[in-house]
């Protein structure tokens, strides 16, 4: 079932959304039924209720028929289980949602600081590409290197199922990925590098402010995600919750079980499915990372990141043509002196 | 009914404001039921429930009639399905107000958010406006057209409909328009323009960077946009209401044809209307892009920048008359010079 | 109904307040209730239900006492209304206050914006005092006069039942009026004057930066307006949540009557009016502008920003005779020339 | 009942934490019932109901007791109340819970503004100890006097019930005292006049612009306070709750008194009690400043501030015996000429 | 049970995640009953409960087997108390977990606190070593010293269970601890003299306000986290729902007795069980910083800091090499002169 997660990583597209938007959708959904990772993963939970309303029907089926001695009770009247259930079911509702609420709430920040990594990534290297003077190539390499680096370093962070090798060899120098490599804390380590970068180009301190500031957002999102993966939610109110839950599910058909017969199995079933389901969704979604398509994210960096360190002359160029003298380009473009092993190995993993 | 999601583009203003706060506004409301694009949308499912109370209605009356072999099981008692409906309906409310209200949150993100670039595009001008120097003529031009271009390609991004040659063809120069329309990411690309624009200008770092704060935030609307657009409500989660749904409306006719015959099916019609009418909304609010009226927005963009850079003159020499000498305008008045094709095509566009 | 609009607009104060709290205030609400606009407004909805359920009840009537022809269906059992209100009124309810709580998000954000733009009047003039070196009177004069003018224009762009000519011809000078009032956007217009003179002074850019943040953040207010006024909540939800409320009340007297008989007329009448009310607050908060006070906002802002114009000099008189040196008035207080026609007309306006 | 409120003013430490948390809390609770707030401001509602059920009751056994003529109605029956009350319960949890909420925000969002005013009060008098050259004695002081000044001034705009006299005469010097005192907005004068003493400093823009930021957040705190003190919720809303409930009330002994008989008496007495606290703690917090401790939080400002004034100094030689040489403090320790008479008084008040 | 509290400060890693989504976590919580938390403290309450519950039961069983004075009254019909638990419930069932929620609140806005101070904390440690000038050795170490002391100092203000002394020995000198212990409020102080150790670097006034930035949002931190510890929610409202809920669940016993029988004593153990669980967790959050690992945070934000610190050179050399020229290092490294019992103490403390 860890291995299911993979398949939350969802990214849609138009089409995509057409199909979800589809009239239709209903009859595919209960088709694909059996498909739910959902049901897969709360299904021990849903057997254990299925049998404990099977033993429940199987008993009070051997006790009506007399098959069982006199002296064993009746679960006929039963009133105690049925004020239980109907006492506490708003309660339980609430609970469930609240619970799950919360739960996408931590799912919705984590997608919000990976957004927000991919935004001023791409601001970060507009500032690079303009704020830097026209003979500083090798530092807005370096930029460019530097914060597609970051961007995996700290996908390795939250996904480790990849190596910092396999990600980063085409990116940084051997000596960069060394560096990387023995770090004590890596991601803080790629930022560190970032700002030595910045602090060595000879601009001004403002252009450098501003870039900083985006260092900034790099170390709240950081540390954001760290906090997401390190404290869960209260872990007794976690666990209150389902205990509440599990309670209720296994007194469910000592309650029915009068008025249903044999009709409690599916019943109970159908019930536990339900909201166990509910459950299992808040429990996916509470550590966000490994259902977040991370590798998606970091290979959007890469290209924008990459496409706009190539760009820059070529805007200069027609920029200047439209009458904005001062943007004459450099002889020398920018990108002439890039290893070209590197850049069709970046232009692929990012397609 | 994906054509449909054109008539929610609505832009209201004070007469339209009254007539939605009209007192008779139920009556109007009852009439117009056949036009409602929720229940054209949601028909399908609606009819589903509808075949399934009239078959539920048909078997149980033939039944009765002794119309059916007796070997079939009644319908009558049926506690199963009845305890399964009032067992789950508070869960169910609970889960479909949640799914919708998080949807209305998306559409609500992508609203502030284009409003947001509207708030900037204006902020960025009146900036350019101030802050560049009175001989940059053609810098200012070039931030007018480029901030305009920018909103366009953004809504190109995510309303794929129109194409960039017609709506940008009487903005930007044909080599701009051709860079444009090449680069591998354009709202990335117009930024980058920008960018460049601001720092071509001699002019003070400080006001550099304020401008520069602009275009941040502008990555920030691009990114936040995008992750509507890429990252769905986790679809186990969507899928899981509209499962329980669907199977609590299938079962809800078994529940209640003991007691209502064949009432049960425009009850569950009724029923099924307003529940997957919810859903639908939902459904409809989680891709907002859709049924956002971008276009307004964009023109409303248009018609502001422009204005801002034809009246800069006059504003300076109104507050000059009125003693602030030092703001003599500059003896050529920036827009003399504009192609004169371009500003009625704007103007009317705009309109 | 839209006259009863301006009786929304409240401004409390301490004695207010103590009102509001008495524990005697549920006695006063009970005799006001005729006065209640909530209720007024929703009196043709009520009447409605008021002359369906009397209908029902005629109808039940004549029929119990076999005034009508059999062949008519008798109301008696009508398990189908009873089974469609208890099933759906659950979600009625979420669905009602989940509305009026997004109405009213919209009216908090509307007032939220509002009670900023006097914060940053205030705050704007106060740099100006400060910023602006002491030989700049006229231009001190001049971000007073215009930081009213924007929000009085402002207003009006939200309230259009007040005239440009009768708010600001006391503040700004003729020419200056009529600039505004013959431009495209007059708020633009308005931001764009302030950034004006700022830029005009001879001052540190990073205290002109300061200013402009204070513009920005004028941009986002106006806009924030603009888009609370374009877009309402997506109108589809609305309705639907409308029509689910009248086919609910419409249903009600057909399900209650078989047990309380002519106690149906009363008993809908209160229901309706009950739910009709929550509705109806739901409705008038969506459009927040006409139900603020936004004349008193408009005064407070003049009134505090020409308080600090006229007491400039004196707090830097007082501070001076505390020890620090460098705060020497000039000679000539900045107030002295103002027109002095201008000053009681602003002092009543704002009393 | 005004008198009461002073009693919510609570300030809680590790102790009163413990007490808050401790196992046995029900009991003491339970035995502390009389002294609640909440229940005696209520009592006047409260009492109504038990009045009317009082009636109800008298009514239904003497007409049971065949006291009374038989042409008067009996109440037994009666569907009509029992079919309100079941169906509009849930609205009214739901409204209830929901006005409740918003004002516990409102109290949350001012505890917040007097939070963050203590937080920028302690961080302004660290920038100007800072920040301020060494020579800037008399500066510092003024800085830290008319900060203490804001503050206060600010809690007597909300909690008028202490003199501007009493509160500053031993902070501010004669002469500003009595310009504070004459100012038409003494907040915003004081404001304004922090902004004079930072601009007298000789000192780098950019710093001036960092403590000038905090000026900001000091017109935002001040706006947002007025804001809540003059905009209560929509008081429609409010009223339309409070008429719902009230009306509710008033129907339940109808509705019950069948199946109670004299129980109907302390039965409504008992739910009144709850749903009347509730309302009743939804007004309290409506109007937050009452109920806020802002005399401590004032005396909190005062006590950091004056001991930043006083360290300064100190600091420096520390550091600088730490190795950082440039850190030598001046000769003459700032708070050498201080008045001594003040700072005990200070001391005191700040205890 | 305030020894309990310290069960609480949950840190998950990646098997811990694992082992919190296994699919059969049930049946562990439900094994694990007797350990829960939760319940330990809400003993007394339920113990309160199941108390009632058996004296109901006794008196009902006795009474009926004619055991006592016929004068007695019967528990048998009891409407009264059933009509307050059915009416109530929901309204319950809301408060409850509203306030649980609002405690959640609390304590998540800690955490983020919390996690903001690890952020921000690398955040000027990355500032420093890379904006001070390569000859300020004294000045990187002494910021990196007195970050780590001001998290440690904030730490104890909290926790107070660990001494000044055992924390901070092996990080500041002698007289720097000396200071720091003497002074009125440690935090407050701690911020100061980062302030001072940043005043006293030659360097861009520019870098100066961006780590000036970062101070005033610690003092954002400290000030936040002392209103939370001094302001609980509002103790009219958690006292009126914790009387509403020991009201609800004494009166539950004899609502159901008749039904029931002797079943009523673990039924109301259960409902005890699962609502006081609920409220006991809103009172154990409500202060959350004797549930929070500050140690663990302590200890990153020491180990983070000072890796900073020690990779600086490390990181310029590696740049330098890739082709950055300027940033060839300074020839002495940082650490080379930092007290060498210093490290290896931080190291284990950190590990």
């Amino acid at each position: 079932s860890e291995e299911a997660r993979r398949y939350w990583r969802t990214v849609y597209d138009f089409p995509q959304w057409q199909k979800h938007r589809s009239p239709y959708r209903f009859i595919e959904r209960l088709f694909q039924l059996s498909q739910s990772h959902i049901l897969q993963n709360a299904l021990p939970a849903i057997s254990w209720v299925t049998l404990v309303a099977t033993l429940v029907a199987a008993y009070g089926t051997s006790y009506d028929q007399h098959l069982l001695p006199e002296a064993l009770p009746s679960i006929s009247p039963n009133a105690s289980c049925s004020a239980f259930i109907s006492n506490t079911s708003v309660a339980l509702s609430l609970l469930l949602v609240f619970r799950t609420n919360s739960s996408y709430g931590r799912w919705d920040e984590a997608r919000k600081m990976w957004g927000g990594l991919l935004n001023r990534s791409r601001d970060i290297m507009r500032q690079g590409a303009t704020c830097f003077p026209d003979d500083q190539i090798e530092a807005k390499k370096a930029l460019a290197r530097w914060t597609v680096a970051f961007a995996r370093a700290l996908r390795i962070h939250f996904q480790p199922e990849v190596t910092l090798e396999s990600e980063l060899k085409n990116i940084l120098t051997p000596a960069e990925l060394e560096m990387l490599a023995k770090s004590q804390h890596r991601p803080v380590r790629a930022i560190h590098a970032i700002s030595q970068i910045i602090q060595s180009v000879p601009m001004s301190s403002i252009h450098q402010m501003q870039m900083s500031n985006n260092l900034t957002f790099f170390h709240d999102v950081l540390g954001g995600c760290e906090r997401l993966l390190r404290a869960p939610i209260p872990v007794s109110y976690t666990r209150h919750t389902a205990r509440f839950l599990f309670a209720w599910l296994t007194l469910l058909p000592l309650a029915l079980y009068p008025s249903v017969g044999w009709g409690v199995v599916p019943l109970c079933s159908g019930i536990a499915a339900v909201l166990c389901g509910i459950e299992e969704i808040g429990v996916q979604c509470e550590e966000p990372f490994g259902i977040l398509p991370l590798d998606v994210i970091c290979n959007r960096i890469q290209a924008d990141v990459m496409a706009t360190l190539k760009d820059d002359a070529d805007t200069k160029t027609v920029l200047a043509e439209a009458g904005l003298a001062r943007l004459l380009p450099s002889s020398a473009p920018v990108l002439s002196s890039y290893p070209s092993a590197a850049l069709p190995a970046i232009a692929q993993q990012a397609a």
